[in-house]
């Protein structure tokens, strides 16, 4: 009955057993192989005892061969996303990468961000980045896409659902982000998210120098002329979940009809895109453990403000993923993204 | 051996009972009066069972006779300040009021901001705003002090101690602010305040409407030409503590070092202001329980990004009035304002 | 193809919300028909902005005329289902109700716990108590099933598990529970479930006057002599999920043979049953969002000291109601009860 | 002004930085020496910035030469406290433990608590328990004190003050224990302390296998015959306090006049023991950050359940240990011991 199979490689991290958790209950896509070097030999359902309609699998080496057919979802660090993207692509398969590795076709602003040099940088040339909103018709049958992070997301959609009225923007654009503790990388042994260093506790980190940047200068103003954003992400005590309060000054000012036009247009062609009546209703509990991209703003002068919301897990990560595999396979865009 | 006594009108609440926490430990003044509408008749050992040192006092009404020479400390909602506080002027005692009453020396735009006709008005000719990094030397000996807000203070402070170099900012400044329950006002019945709507949450709320807005914009910016301000304040899902993130416009550029030299110059002088080396080592954890007023900064661009903390009890309310009260009776300015 | 039409009668509440959510995925069932006095008249999908696939319905009165052939859910406060059980089912629906009214058979014990008079006692000669794993066969084609506490079936099902067993047992048997706020009953504006009243805090509630205590030696026990349980409940600082400390004392002493022989044959027939290797496996984390009930033990002399945790909305109320209404219906026990 | 000199070895820890808070503000207290390996080299005012009263010092190896005539208090791991504690007392010092080592005077119990050879059992025979309301007189003076551990102390002052009614215990006695991440132990970057991993779960621990079991039955029966105690703590989501439920059976039953009498003695003849009407009233959040042990009961039958609750840290670790050091020196018991 599942008619295409997909291997995740690095599925044992927050954002691989999100996507696990979707793919077993897709009606099309069936899960075939995970991979993880930290718990590699153990059944996956041991390893998330808490999720149910789990395929019969082991966990893998990322080296482990994978079966015949299977597309490709790279859950795995920037490095091992370099390696390993350009080998399944040479086998013919459809990938999907959610490292930062393939994003940027600027290569010295992505060696300034990741700070590794980029050594595969020709495949720049052929993949797609997987914001369904703004390349639906690419991403239909792509074979190469690079998911968006999490970040990113939270204000790229914002910035480019304006559309012409981009033009009129004086920079810079002012992103005050704050996610939970899924959402802020790194890894969860870490010190600096012990429970003990996040729980009562709030700051901001690599302020304006946080390698989703450049991400959201280049495709939030992706067919105008490109603006600068700076952008201060900030550690939530909370699991999952980003709010983001976007400022943009238009010179010549602007109104809430104008602002309106372009998110209401937006928010009845796109499944996962919601428009509240006022800002103050978006909360990130109305988006965790869904696909949505929510927004509200207000306008006081020439500034207008957008809160935009998401789960980082989801429309961050895992959600768009699938949102993504559905366009690649040519299934509906929004089978299994459903609430789960 | 206590020599000054103090009366707390409104004692009940958050901030009336951090204040009454750090007089029952400070060694010149003494708790003689305490009110509360709501606990009215409980003894204050049985309304506050986590305190020590408390003095053998019960609840009064808000009515109840102040013992004489007793000064003042309103905590009490806005329309019992502007009633009481010119009552107990009138009976000759010093007066520190907590409530916005006494802040803004804009009559229209208090009355837009707090939304009620201010009856008092003329008695803004008197009060000193109770800021001492700005007006410590009309404190001292002050008779009526207006306490500053807790939002306000985190934003005030970080833009009045840039000095002359006030005048080369582009408004307008963005305040983007993030604050425990305890500061983000209201009452904790309120369903908004309710365990479910809070915890994994977060939200903004009063965006670009809150009523401190015109305060930062006359504090911030005084002995200058003011400046717009653009408020946007967050509920974290945390008990204590503010953390601003605040973005000025430099249109001419502006060099870290002429930042530095502003802000380590305050805090060399300040007992209470201390600056971080970078901007992410402000976060919320070190100032909780403190009076300090903690401050990070970087810059891009012609962008300023200043982060500052505090804890919205103690520098953000009785740790201020406090030092207020210490200024305006003539004890040393730190004295009580340890770490409690 | 949704073949089976359920109406939730108080709809509007923690536990109406998750069912709402599980009908909406099920292949087999169709909410046609919502209530809440709260919400009356708000569409379904403005209630619940984070579920998808609702149906396209107005929350109604309690009043409102039911779709024909609508099977009930109450989950409805006690004085409610008393009313409304009766009446559905002299209709000839079937009905599942989750409040407290028609579990106990011992009227006296019912009013002592309750504190108020049952008027409809006759109803228990026909009332199915819906734990699957005791009263499976009743439950297949039952007409009106109550459906077990949160509580107590973290207590009845590790006991009533033990089988023959339980003869050996001297009681007391302590149950020291401890729930998150969606477990602790209450309404969320009241003032004990504040943020500020939960947060960092813990402390124990109804202890030994729980309404859930005789529950749990009726089912507990059933089968065999009725022993006296001792029910402790705590209130912890989380969303979801009970975790219960069972006690239990053999004079002659047991052996981890005998215990695991019965917990790892229910483990293997039934579907919602887990045990693991060592108690402190046993998380609430791992049964958050799924309908199992987790089980493991430790023997010390004399003493079985059994850990359980379930989620208290999915296998404590809505899960478990789902899972009657498959029995019910004649549908497959585990069909809809996917981890959501 | 301050007349006696501490050193604290191990101060870097949570117990550590919490006595170096407490000492900071004692008025007869001077700090003078502070060690840890890990900060070694660092000022103490930049390992707690939010400290303040600090005094001058740097971190020192815990090999540094102590200052002369300083009393030392021992806030390290067991190994550490068995080698340093001979050496210490051997240069005339007066010596406080805090760690597990010298508290058990049964030698197999300690090493099968413990899992270490136990080389200095000799010093048993002149080290006193550090629990004030049980060995008062002999603390005074004392030279060495072994201070009690935070579950412990939880445990064995409700037992130990029902006194004589002991005798009519019949066993096991069961401690089910909920404590914050700052009493779990361990070290914070391990990753069960992961935020992850703590936030959003409960779960149980080292279940009747804790190697504070022993500690309970030692002292809680000191001056009686010793009864078994059954152990279970947990790891709550807060970060400070315990709360335990004791349950105890008196087979020839007991009443709530008799347990009263005892607990209302120890109420008002001890400083730091405060008894409630009723159980409910206990909570983990009334005790936080004070020296308080709180207690309250409930009889049912033959069953006696007391709720206590303390911060770990200070009636539990720090607070506890500076209780004995002012009986130690002769200072008033309660210096120091305010509400810091």
């Amino acid at each position: 009955m599942k008619q295409t199979k997909i291997a995740i490689i690095g599925a044992g991290g927050l954002t691989g057993k999100e996507l696990t958790k979707l793919l077993a209950h897709h009606p099309s896509f069936e899960l075939v192989h995970v991979t993880s070097n930290q718990v590699n030999g153990k059944h996956i359902r041991e390893v998330f005892p808490d999720l149910s309609h789990l395929p019969n699998l082991e966990f893998q080496k990322h080296e482990a061969p994978v079966p015949k057919d299977a597309g490709i979802v790279l859950a795995t660090p920037n490095e091992v996303s370099l390696e390993k993207a350009p080998e399944f692509l040479a086998e013919g398969r459809k990938v999907i990468d959610l490292s930062g590795t393939f994003r940027l076709h600027n290569q010295s602003k992505f060696e300034k961000a990741y700070q590794f040099p980029h050594t595969k940088f020709s495949l720049m040339d052929q993949v797609v980045f997987g914001l369904p909103e703004l390349f639906r018709e690419k991403l239909k049958n792509a074979n190469f896409v690079s998911n968006p992070g999490c970040f990113s997301t939270s204000a790229i959609l914002p910035i480019a659902l304006l559309g012409n009225l981009r033009k009129e923007i004086q920079g810079p654009v002012i992103v005050d982000a704050k996610s939970g503790v899924s959402g802020a990388g790194g890894r969860t042994e870490e010190i600096k998210f012990a429970y003990t260093n996040v729980y009562e506790n709030f700051r901001a980190y690599k302020i304006l120098t946080h390698q989703h940047e450049p991400e959201m200068e280049e495709y939030g103003f992706v067919g105008t002329e490109e603006k600068e954003i700076l952008f201060t992400p900030h550690l939530l005590p909370i699991y999952r979940g980003i709010l983001s309060s976007i400022y943009i000054t238009f010179p010549k000012g602007i109104s809430a009809e104008q602002i309106k036009e372009k998110f209401q247009t937006a928010a009845e062609k796109e499944p996962f895109v919601r428009l509240y009546q006022t800002p103050e209703e978006v909360e990130i509990r109305k988006v965790q453990n869904t696909n949505f991209l929510d927004l509200g703003f207000r306008i006081k002068g020439n500034t207008l403000v957008i809160i935009s919301a998401l789960d980082n897990l989801m429309k961050g990560a895992a959600g768009q993923a699938l949102q993504n595999l559905n366009l690649m396979y040519g299934y509906p865009e929004t089978e299994g993204l459903v609430t789960l």
